[in-house]
């Protein structure tokens, strides 16, 4: 079938808008219209070609939300009409990793997915015969795309597609990693390091949870005003701090974090977070993604002494069982997402959407189809 | 009243017997006899002069077990004759730290600890009317010494003092680790970084909560079969690994360690420990103290792929609540310190011990009075 997609034909250029071809779902494949996708900063670090793994030419896009079209032999969770969420991360619940129970990180279709191709090994998109690869197991920038049935969580049909699909990667990723990877308690305190689309997420979820104090540290100081609306109590400006920001930050806190999140990928900023965590119990968990071979580093008296340094991917979520849940909480109002929706438009001017992205003017951008 | 003490007089040289004047126990002190004492790294690296917080002259020792001769105003939880166990991390069990349940480093006598005194601020020790620092709060090289009532765990009546010393520090220290700070379950993975007397007993307690694969990593192939007899599976001499020794534990263990400990005090090694952990949910804790000023490093992806970084001080044990417990597991049979513990000597030989453990030959001497 003939479908409308964002190409990306190579690193470091604009998206190209395509009629590009798309096979039917194959066993075990489902076939999905995406009614709005997010754009996110993953998509623009492939683009940027700094990603050593980005494969051109390719349909990027990995936080959208959609309609089952059709579904291939064997497929028994979902059926045409189904509103549905992509999951860059699946959730097979048969491999070692969903079994462990102690990670979302199921590895049922890694090699695959890492190589832009279905989990048999080959593509569904082409333009004029030529293979287009697929893009971290999800492809949402074309208004219709083909996944693997575990990688997509079946939603609830009053959902807003243009709002629900931040939930894909943004929403989950902040969200989750208070509630999945942290555990953060009622009572806590927290500080989070960088409010843009990731972090303004990680305050509203220790609100929900019911973190008392919760610290937004970042050098914008026009994150404020929105970041105290989802839930921040106290502002940290570092180019502000007199002297040295993680003495200043344990002094706030009194005594230090319980909980710290590094949602920028900055690894100097990371060493921050955990050495501004409280002595004997404080965890850091670091979201952000740094740039290739960059290192952390910490004296260890630092963890001799009680503090842990862990990480977060998807915001520790199993997709089929987490999202929907997400999906609820949104529509029952514990969680904003409308705000952090700064701008909606048509696949035509997905350009603009990823220059408003640089510029960071507003949170995130969604496309509609 | 006199009492016989091994005195550091002054960094670098060796223990010196003297007589030694020792005041008794002021409010909430206790006069202890000790029966047998423990000679551990961290008294020799305290001697040696490079443990920046070193205090001379004083009375070193902090792996201990003796007998109550007499308590001060309000102590209520000892009395004579009961048998008991120093505590260099006490257990106040009314501190913020003890009341947090997630740690155990009790803070509540820490800053006069830390510079040699009881908590009032002055020394119980003294020589020629010179007074004497204490150390880690437990001056256990002598045959008597005054400690706070909440440094005190009591123990059985029927335990062997020249064994169960050494659970006032290193078996402690190995086996709380296991149970306490990383919780390692039944049928787990565990791999050990380094055999000596923590080491080993990290190995043993991994057998005890019933590890499946016990890796010990260490470059001196005499460690083996003691270590094999406390529960090791495997051995690894790094010398003899052709290659990345990372890559090859992974393989060994059958994708990474679900727990590793480093029980050295090298920062390469907390890396390669934390590196060889399985993705997912691998939880590494360094034991090991590193030099002063020294860095561990990794990349973040390491986290963000889902290892966690910790560390242990004490074993995570809150003394007068774990220790006891620990005497009754070395007392029904549930781990050795027996074949730990290679050399008995009258505290006159106190400095052969020193000289022993500098040979590396024999895990722990302990020293009676």
């Amino acid at each position: 079938m003939d479908v409308k997609a964002a190409v990306a034909l190579e690193a470091g250029k604009s998206l190209s808008i395509e009629t590009v071809q798309l096979e039917g779902p194959k066993a075990g494949e489902v076939l999905v219209e995406i009614k709005a996708t997010g754009v996110c900063h993953t998509d623009a670090y492939t683009l940027s070609g700094k990603d050593p793994e980005g494969l051109f030419p390719a349909i990027l896009g990995h936080e959208g939300a959609g309609i089952v079209v059709e579904v291939g032999a064997g497929v028994t969770s979902l059926k045409p009409g189904d509103h549905v969420i992509p999951l860059y991360t699946p959730e097979c619940r048969n491999c070692e990793y969903c079994l462990s129970q102690k990670t979302n990180l199921c590895q049922a279709i890694r090699s695959t997915q890492g190589r832009g191709v279905m989990p048999d090994g080959s593509s569904r998109f082409s333009i004029d015969g030529q293979p287009l690869y697929h893009y971290m197991g999800t492809s949402t920038f074309a208004n219709y795309t083909v996944l693997p049935e575990i990688a997509l969580a079946k939603i609830r049909e009053d959902a807003p597609f243009e709002k629900v699909c931040y939930i894909g990667c943004g929403v989950t990723t902040g969200i989750g990693a208070v509630v999945n990877t942290a555990k953060v308690e009622y009572g806590s305190t927290v500080v989070v390091f960088g409010l843009g689309g990731i972090g303004l997420n990680v305050i509203q979820g220790a609100r929900m949870v019911g973190a008392k104090t919760i610290v937004g540290v970042d050098l914008n100081p026009k994150k404020k005003v929105l970041a105290e609306k989802l839930g921040m109590t106290h502002f940290v400006n570092p180019s502000e701090v007199e002297g040295d920001l993680v003495a200043h930050l344990v002094e706030l806190t009194k005594g230090g974090a319980d909980y710290s999140f590094e949602c920028i990928g900055n690894v100097n900023v990371m060493r921050q977070a955990l050495e501004c965590c409280h002595k004997g119990w404080g965890v850091s968990v670091i979201i952000g993604v740094a740039g290739a071979g960059q290192e952390i580093s910490t004296r260890p008296f630092q963890l001799v002494t009680g503090r842990v340094w862990k990480g977060s991917a998807f915001g520790g979520a199993r997709g089929r069982t987490d999202v929907p849940k997400i999906v609820d909480w949104y529509m029952e109002g514990k969680i904003n997402i409308d705000d952090l929706i700064t701008n909606v438009m048509p696949i035509d001017r997905i350009n603009e959407a990823f220059d408003l992205m640089h510029s960071g003017e507003g949170i995130r951008t969604v496309i509609t189809f």
